[in-house]
């Protein structure tokens, strides 16, 4: 499902950063040339790939003069020769800049396995480092260069008084807790905590959202700071949550030939921990996912998903469904459409039919859900599973 | 998929039971009538339909003298009603055979969230019971009625000595760890202990079978000793541990839509617990599952599932494909067939391609996996994932 949407801000507004990125048949290199305060998350997956081993150890000092990202080889279980090529792709920006090559964060995504062929990404280099330059078109440029199945590139930004927050991802497929194939850098021009902040981000935006439940190897999301300017620190926050949420719905969105994207918010849970995995346990279902691609409001899978999740419920729950188009403003808040209330104080309202025409209606379904245990509450953003999705993951090597 | 089989012994071969079915559009009615000790597993999902409610209630005695079972409703998520409903089943049966309706099993598979039209299970009852008997006909009836989305009937049975053993099962979606949408009827004129059997066997059979990670509402898992002969302990526990294998796998393989099992082989883990961990990984990632249908050898799936699957892992690891026609001899087992070493010692082969025709040419699919860490071991059973999954669980409501 491909989101239309026009950026206000590109990575390229941030003061002090610059970009390039070249595309080929197979792949891609994307160049950043920055110069900040710097932190990153890394997947999970004890596979690590060679670039996150890499650039965890260079995140170590906090700052960084560059990014390198190739996609097309996700060097991932590539052994030793995996870390020297990804020290390798380090040190060709490293010695353009004139760093050390510790201050380079570098990032593959693509098949797994397979050695990186060091003389392509060589060429690619070569090609992409002269482009650099802080233009709006360039930052498109290297949003584009780090895609692969993605159908669509995915860029949101915004100003913040005199400041810019903004962002670049990548991901389509293997989206899962915790972070899974996907890339996302964020840059802003405002003096931040990066590391205090990039957590509590990441919790409620990359890592809320699912599209099959696989992690990969490779994930990694990078918030740099350029300190060029003094800002609300509370305002800027709230912009790096939003860029976040709209980043990771662009992911969510664009999971792997997903039709329709999937808010499930539950609240009255016993504590957030539960309803965060009732919410998961929603929106990662594929009978949920395969009636939200039938446009069924078919509440007994919702039900069923519930009721394996091992939370605490109370029968007499309610469920509503929203349905509603798709806005940056709404990403992981709810939108503004049509409810219908499915199930009220436990009992079947009736309304089935006229849920599932309010699904076949709207790009974007929102199932609602009110435990009523507690007050915990929670946001899981992520997509229907249908045949496209098979489509591509069998005929397509990762 | 459907697997082509010939069942040595049927459920009515067993002394003292008699059986028969109804199927018409929409559902169907299916009776046992019997008389022994039994036990039984049932569903973990909170939500546990109103049979089951019902049924592990009446089973605290450990008798029965009956079984009745309908497809079409699940008669799950529907509160008081549905409770008073599945006591009206029960009582239709008591009835009839002159028992207390604490001697009935009743179970139920289909729609959630329905209240059952007791008229209809009324009349499906009255066309069923007067053609109760011990024949092999009717045997396949009843397997018949209380199929689903079922593209095959399931029944398997063998024979001990003078006694048999033999059972009927349901299931086609919605299989997951802990037994999702499933029925298990498994029957033995041998004197065993029903109580302390059941539990060891299904741990190892049907909860170890996966097809879309869903658990259901009405899980249900009934074994029965009519206690009419005295048999070696011992080789009745392993018969009815090899009559449930067959039956998980022709769950798996039946797994809504699915054109291939696939046995998932784990050893060398720290313990059987982590065992299962990493088998369940690989045996449920979608991304596997796609791979699968599309016949492609990609290892680097099954070394993400692996490496987010949170045990201990060497990198130096073993990855072996298996291919072989389906044999019930085989089932949970590993089949004689060809093997094709993918990952030795944590490198690539290079036999990929020979790995991926393996694939195409064979219906039945093993990842046999040396992780080299402890002597865990285990087998989880599952099946590929594609556009006929999709197909049935978009249309088809549940």
């Amino acid at each position: 499902m491909q989101l239309r949407y026009k950026t206000p801000e590109v990575i390229t507004s941030v003061e002090g950063v610059k970009c390039s990125g070249v595309r080929i048949k197979g792949g891609g290199l994307g160049l950043v040339v920055c110069d900040g305060k710097a932190a990153g998350v890394f997947t999970t997956n004890k596979f690590k790939a060679a670039p996150v081993i890499v650039t965890e150890n260079h995140l170590k000092k906090g700052y960084i003069k560059g990014i390198i990202v190739n996609s097309g080889n996700a060097n991932a279980y590539t052994g030793e020769q995996g870390i020297k090529n990804a020290i390798k792709m380090a040190e060709l920006l490293a010695e353009k800049i004139g760093c050390s090559r510790e201050e380079i964060v570098v990032s593959s995504t693509g098949v797994i396995g397979v050695q990186l062929d060091i003389k392509w990404i060589g060429s690619l280099f070569n090609s992409a480092y002269p482009q650099i330059n802080s233009s709006r078109e360039n930052s498109w440029k290297f949003a584009k260069s780090i895609t692969t199945t993605d159908s669509f590139t995915k860029q949101w930004g915004v100003k913040v008084g005199d400041c810019v927050v903004a962002g670049v991802a990548k991901g389509a497929g293997m989206i899962a807790p915790n972070m899974a194939t996907m890339l996302a850098y964020v840059f802003t021009d405002a003096k931040i905590d990066c590391e205090g902040i990039i957590k509590k981000v990441v919790k409620k935006t990359f890592n809320s959202i699912t599209v099959d439940g696989d992690t990969s190897t490779n994930d990694s999301f990078i918030l740099v700071s350029t300190e060029k300017k003094e800002c609300d620190e509370k305002k800027i926050e709230e912009a790096i949550m939003h860029v976040c949420s709209v980043l990771a719905e662009m992911i969510a969105a664009d999971g792997e030939g997903a039709s329709k994207l999937m808010r499930v918010f539950v609240r009255g849970a016993k504590n957030d921990v539960e309803a965060e995995k009732a919410a998961r346990a929603v929106a990662s279902s594929i009978l949920v996912k395969t009636a939200l691609f039938g446009c069924d409001a078919n509440w007994g899978r919702v039900i069923a998903a519930l009721g394996y999740s091992d939370v605490e419920i109370n029968e007499n729950l309610d469920l509503d469904i929203v349905g509603c188009k798709w806005d940056a403003e709404d990403a992981f808040r709810g939108g503004k459409g049509f409810k219908v209330e499915l199930i009220k104080n436990g009992k079947d309202t009736g309304k089935r039919s006229l849920a599932s025409k309010l699904m076949r209606e709207n790009e974007v379904v929102e199932y609602h859900i009110d435990l009523k245990v507690g007050n915990g509450k929670s946001c899981i953003v992520g997509c229907d599973l249908n045949h496209n999705y098979v489509k591509i993951n069998s005929e397509y090597t990762t």
